[in-house]
């Protein structure tokens, strides 16, 4: 593992890595941000899965999530959104390839040898974790945005002893059902649909409640909510299973930073509630 | 007057905008949030300049700045680093000419026909704000980072008027005593350094002191504090002219927005507190 740069912030260190993936055969990079409180001991971890065109940076740069972190002994580590191995067509669009992982373990070449994101978050990124740093792998939560959000409910929804708490903030929540998830998933999986279903939240959820409430935040400004995003069919599919579901629609708000920087706080203590953080 | 892109943040909105700069006879970017108080009238408003590179993005997207000035009702307007009209030579260095104004106004052709910052930012903006938003300008403060904590000392040092309250993160303090600000004001300003004297917080300021205390925030591993910084030659200028200034010097912290976010919320209070905000 190499650290390529470590800053201090709120008391703890925010640290970009990278280091070599087993799961994705690359090179892999990474963003964790330590509290305060992990110098005196193991503490509860959340991962972020970040949305299209994002990278590692991207959450630890622009969600404003580190200072309610720092009060609360919470872990934050961010991942990239793909490998960044080069294949022939990974930057044709902008919404597959690089920078758009989805977070599944694709079975399609040449995506297949690595585009492994599902296997890589749920699994070795935090054996990584906790081999390097003081992570209590029995209090994990995760959240993400957009691409990321998906990518968020369906790793916990697979996973449910894995993680404790799960939000996401305009989560792609029925990609089977949206232009972006179909694109995707004929890509990384191929033309069979019924192995779409594992990576699929509403379908997820609709089988198998988690153990906990979700938690989702939707600006009503947003661009892609109509086209893309479907979070009344996640919700139809929670209350099918029993699912308890909290859908907040925020008038105004739209897809960006600018949006979840605003909601960070109370997704934070949301988990840490969970987490049973500080 | 343009707007680029407007996103609800924190019940208020962030703008980017556009407009046609009298000073700098060019295309100026600007940025500008508006807290949820601006709806109701006028909120006092605080300046923040960036350092080399920046652009008027820059502290929107990563100081964490907005959840503050929502709580306490401070407009906030974060100008372009430079104009961008295309100069020759102007990216031949990333401390000279395009995102490195430097906050003056040049005198050496080719730079005087439009690197106007100083003028800019202390002049024509604030009267482009006005007339735009609901601020006022009885009530304006100024900070920054870098060169844009210079820029912030010098247009409060020579504007006491126009501002009632002044910070600074790691501001090149004494520019004319560093090699940055000495190629920036060769540049700009020639080779007679009785004309750099206006653009030298610490000979400003052991000039004449400003109305109210000063705060400057530091971080000891900022990899520019040796060489180019000087916070001790503008505390010497503070003493020796009776100015009230409170360095802080923070164990462990660099020269980045990591740094910056940490102590956002207490440079903007302390704003707050001088501007009469909530």
């Amino acid at each position: 593992m190499k650290t390529l740069s470590e800053h201090a912030c709120f008391g703890g260190t925010q640290r970009f890595l990278s280091h070599d993936s087993r799961e994705c055969v690359s090179e892999m990079r990474f963003a964790v941000y330590e509290p305060p409180q992990a110098k005196h001991g193991r503490v509860p971890v959340l991962y972020y899965l970040a949305g299209l065109t994002c990278t590692e940076e991207t959450f630890m740069t622009k969600a404003g999530a580190q200072r309610t972190a720092a009060e609360l002994g919470l872990m934050l580590v961010a991942p990239d959104t793909s490998p960044r191995v080069r294949l022939p067509g990974d930057d044709a669009s902008w919404d597959f390839g690089v920078a758009a992982g989805f977070y599944v373990d694709a079975t399609q070449a040449p995506w297949s040898a690595h585009y492994r994101m599902y296997s890589y978050v749920t699994r070795e990124l935090p054996e990584v974790i906790a081999a390097a740093f003081p992570a209590d792998r029995s209090r994990q939560g995760i959240f993400g945005h957009s691409m990321g959000g998906h990518g968020a409910l369906v790793c916990a929804l697979r996973n449910p002893d894995r993680y404790r708490s799960l939000s996401a903030f305009a989560p792609i929540a029925a990609p089977m059902q949206c232009p972006w998830g179909r694109k995707a998933f004929s890509g990384y999986l191929g033309a069979d649909e019924t192995t779409w279903l594992d990576y699929d939240a509403s379908a997820l959820v609709a089988q198998r409640p988690f153990h906990a409430p979700i938690l989702v935040d939707q600006g009503t400004a947003d661009k892609f909510l109509a086209e893309q995003l479907n979070p009344e069919v996640f919700a139809d599919a929670c209350r099918r299973s029993g699912q308890p579901f909290e859908l907040r629609m925020h008038a105004g708000y739209d897809h960006g930073y600018y949006f979840i920087q605003t909601f960070m706080e109370e997704h934070l203590r949301w988990h840490a509630r969970r987490l049973g953080a500080v």
